[in-house]
C-alpha cells in the first residue's frame, strides 16, 4: 500500500466534487490501485464552505507555503480558476518537489510552456485532463493512444452552458435570452456569462487541445472567436429545415498551409455524430490519418465529472515514477516555423431581409457571384412576409470568409434591395 | 532520440497495417517524439506477402526464436489471431525480455492472467488496445481516465463485422442473408463468419472491458451469447415504428447482486447516441458513478485503425521504464467471491402470429401476467394478414429471462392459437 497526500487548493464546484470523490473512494482506491489517497489540506478563502464539506479545521490550510512545506502532501489539486494566484501557488508547488493536477484551462492555456518548464526542472508531475471536457477522456487519448496519428482534424463541443442554451433554442423555440436565464437558473451558466457565451472558454480548451493534437503551440490569440449572442432563434429553425443543427463549435484543422483554428457557432449537419450532442454534454470528433474518426463524449462539465477527471489524474500520477509532458513544449513557444490560417474557408448560411420584386434575388446572386461565392441552394419565404419584405435564405458552397465578408458590405451597402442580416457558417 | 526496434508476428489486415503506418511515419516520431522506431524483423509463413510490403528478404524471420535472440528487437507486436502459437510466442518474446504488444483478443481474453505474470515476471510491457474496439481509446480509458470510478455498467457495439450487416438490414430492408454476402465482399465479414454474427468476438471483447471495469476477472465462459443469425428483417422495421434501432450489443453491469454479462441482440431507443453507430463503427458506451456517461466511438476494425492502436501502445511502452499491470490479475482468476447473474432482467419484444379471433390476444396477455410479465404496448398489425393470422407486436415492462421463456413456452404449447415467432430484447 502506497500513501498518497492531496492538497486541494480552491472548493469551489470541481474542488469540492474531487474532495467528496476521494474520501468517498478511500477504500475502493486502496482495495483496487493499492493507493491509500488522503486529503492533507486544503486552500479555500471560505472557511465555512470547507467546513460544510466535513473538513476538518486543523486540515484548512492557512496559506500556500504552509502546504507547500507539509511533507505529507505528494499533490497538489489546483482548482482555483483564472490565472492568479492559481499561477503562482502551482509553481510554489512544483518547486516544493510537488505533482500539480490542474483544471484550470485558462492558466494551463495561457502558460503551459512556462508551468511544463519547472515541472521538468522539479521532476513532478503535472496533469490537466480536467481543463479539456470534464470527465471525457480525451488529453489522456491523445496523448497515449492517438500519439501515432498525425492529428488532421478536430471538432469539439467543449462547452457546456452554450450546447444547453443552443439545445433549449433548437428544441423548444426559446429566445437566446430565455434560454441564457434558464442555464443560469439551473447553475449551467455563471452570473457573468461572458467567458461561456462569448466563446472565451472553449478558445482556451481549442489552443490546449490543437497544441497537442498539432504537436506545436497554438496560443489561443491566434484562434478566430465568435460568441452566440447574436443568435436569433428564426436561424435555428431555418437551419433546421435545410437539415442542420446549430452548434458552437470549436474547430483546429492542421493542413499542408498551416493552421487553422476557429470558435463560432455553426451549422452542422443533422446526421453528424456531433449534432446528437445535446443540453450540457460535449464531444470531440477527432480525425487522424490512422484512426480515421473517432469521437469522445460526456459530461462537459459540473463537480462529479470534471472530479473523475482530476482523480484519474491523481491515480495515473501516483503509479508513475517518470513523468512525459507535452511534446509540443519541445520547442519555442509558439514555434516561429508555425503558419496559421487567418482567411480560412466555410459554406455558409444568409438569411436576407429582401424587398418583394423581381429582379432582386438576382441582384443579390450576381453580387455573390462577383465575389467567387456559389449559391448551393435559395428558398424564399413567402409565409412570413412583412412590410412588403420577404425573407431569403441561401447557402452557398465553400468560398473563403473575406469574400464573403465583401459580399455582404457590397450586398448590404446598396439601398433598398435587400439585407443580409444573419450569416453563419456551415461545418461538414 | 532513443531506438526502438520492433518486431511484427503475422502480416495479415493488422500487421501489415502496422507495419505501414511505422515505415510511413518514422520521420514524423523522430520529429515529435524523439524515437527512432524501426520495423527489425517480422515473422510470416507467406514470405511473398511479407515482399510485397516491401519487407526486405533479411528482414523475414525463420523463426520466434531469431526474434527472441535479436538484440536489436525491443517490442514484439502480436497480430497472429487465436491462441496457438500466439501465446507460445508472445510467452517466448515476454521470457527473452521484449515488451509485447497484442491485438488478439481471444488469446489476451482467455491468458491475461498467465500472460501479465510472465510480464511482470520479466519486467517487461503486455499491452492490448487494440483487442476491443480497433482504434477507438477505450483500454487505456478505463486503465488511466476512468480508473476513480466505479464502472457501473458498459454497453459497447464492438464487432463491425455485424454492425454493418444489422445496418444494412435497418436502412435497406436487406434481409440476414444478403446483408451478410454484401459483408463479405466488402471484406467485413470473414469467409468463415461464424466468431462475429454468433457473437464470440464481441464475448472476448467484452470479458477484457468488463474484467477491466469492475477489477475482476469476468471469464468469457460466464457471459451469455446470442447471436443475429435468426434476425428477421420484419422484427427490424417494427422495431423501427416502435422507435427502436436493432443493435448487437455486448453488455456488463456491476450490481450489488453480482456482475451481469451478456451479449446478444436487442432493440434500444433511437434517441440513443448508440443508435446512431451505423456500420463497421463502434462504440462503448460507459457509465461511471462519478463521470456519469462516456461514449468513445470510431472504427472498430481494419488495418488502419487498429494500426494506430498497435502504434499508439508500440510509443507508450517505448516512452515508458515501468509498467503496469492490469489491476483485476491481482486477484485469483477469477476471484472466487465473485458473482455473476445468470437470470438478468430486461424489457422484451414479442412478435406472434395468432389467430384472428376474439379472446386470442386475451389468452395471451393473461399467460404473461401468470409469468409476472407486464405489457407496456401492444400492436395487431392487420395489414398483413396471411391465412387468418394476424402478427400481433407487443413489448413488455422489465422482468426476468426465466420468466419470458416459461411464458413463451406456454404460449407456444397451446395449440392453434398463437404462437411466439421472434422474442427479443429491448434496453434502456
Amino acid at each position: 500500500m502506497k500513501n498518497i497526500g492531496i492538497a486541494i487548493l480552491g472548493l469551489g464546484v470541481v474542488g469540492g466534487g474531487t474532495y467528496k470523490i476521494l474520501t468517498e473512494h478511500r477504500e475502493f482506491y486502496k482495495k483496487v490501485h493499492g493507493l491509500d489517497i488522503a486529503v492533507e489540506s486544503v486552500l479555500e478563502i471560505n472557511k465555512e464552505r470547507a467546513l460544510s464539506l466535513g473538513i476538518k479545521e486543523n486540515t484548512v490550510a492557512d496559506n500556500i507555503a504552509e502546504i507547500c512545506s507539509n511533507p505529507e502532501v505528494d499533490i497538489v489539486v489546483e482548482a482555483m480558476g483564472g490565472v492568479e494566484p492559481a499561477k503562482s501557488y502551482v509553481l510554489a508547488a512544483l518547486n516544493a518537489g510537488k505533482s500539480v493536477v490542474t483544471s484550470n484551462k485558462e492558466l494551463f492555456c495561457k502558460y503551459s510552456h512556462e508551468l511544463e518548464k519547472s515541472a521538468k526542472k522539479n521532476n513532478c508531475g503535472l496533469f490537466y485532463e480536467a481543463s479539456c471536457g470534464g470527465g471525457i477522456p480525451v488529453i489522456r487519448s491523445l496523448l497515449d493512444n492517438l500519439q501515432g496519428n498525425k492529428i488532421l482534424s478536430l471538432t469539439g463541443i467543449i462547452n457546456g452552458t452554450t450546447n444547453y442554451i443552443l439545445t433549449k433554442m433548437n428544441n423548444e423555440g426559446a429566445s437566446y435570452s430565455h434560454a441564457l436565464n434558464e442555464a443560469k437558473k439551473l447553475g449551467y451558466a455563471e452570473a457573468d456569462s461572458t467567458a461561456d457565451v462569448e466563446g472565451y472558454d472553449a478558445v482556451y480548451k481549442l489552443s490546449i487541445l490543437a497544441s497537442l493534437s498539432f504537436h506545436t503551440k497554438v496560443p489561443y490569440t491566434e484562434i478566430f472567436r465568435e460568441g452566440i449572442t447574436n443568435i436569433d432563434t428564426v436561424d435555428i429553425s431555418y437551419g433546421k429545415k435545410l437539415g442542420y443543427a446549430l452548434k458552437l463549435l470549436a474547430i483546429g484543422k492542421n493542413t499542408d498551409s498551416g493552421i487553422e483554428v476557429r470558435v463560432h457557432p455553426a451549422f452542422i449537419s443533422s446526421a453528424h455524430p456531433l449534432a446528437s450532442v445535446n443540453d450540457s454534454y460535449n464531444a470531440v470528433y477527432i480525425t487522424g490519418d490512422c484512426v480515421e474518426d473517432v469521437m469522445l463524449y460526456g459530461r462537459g462539465a459540473g463537480a462529479s465529472p470534471t472530479g473523475s477527471a482530476i482523480v484519474g489524474d491523481i491515480i495515473y500520477c501516483a503509479s508513475h515514477d517518470k513523468f512525459n509532458y507535452s511534446t509540443f513544449d519541445n520547442n519555442e513557444c509558439p514555434d516561429p516555423a508555425t503558419k496559421f490560417i487567418k482567411n480560412f474557408e466555410s459554406a455558409y448560411y444568409l438569411r436576407l431581409n429582401a424587398v418583394d420584386k423581381a429582379g432582386v434575388l438576382s441582384k443579390v446572386t450576381s453580387t455573390l457571384s462577383k465575389h467567387n461565392i456559389s449559391v448551393a441552394q435559395v428558398i424564399q419565404d413567402n409565409e412570413n412576409k412583412r412590410d412588403k419584405t420577404v425573407s431569403i435564405i441561401l447557402t452557398t458552397h465553400v468560398t473563403k470568409e473575406k469574400n464573403i465578408g465583401k459580399a455582404v458590405a457590397e450586398i448590404n451597402s446598396a439601398e433598398g434591395l435587400a439585407d443580409v442580416v444573419t450569416v453563419l457558417r456551415v461545418v461538414d
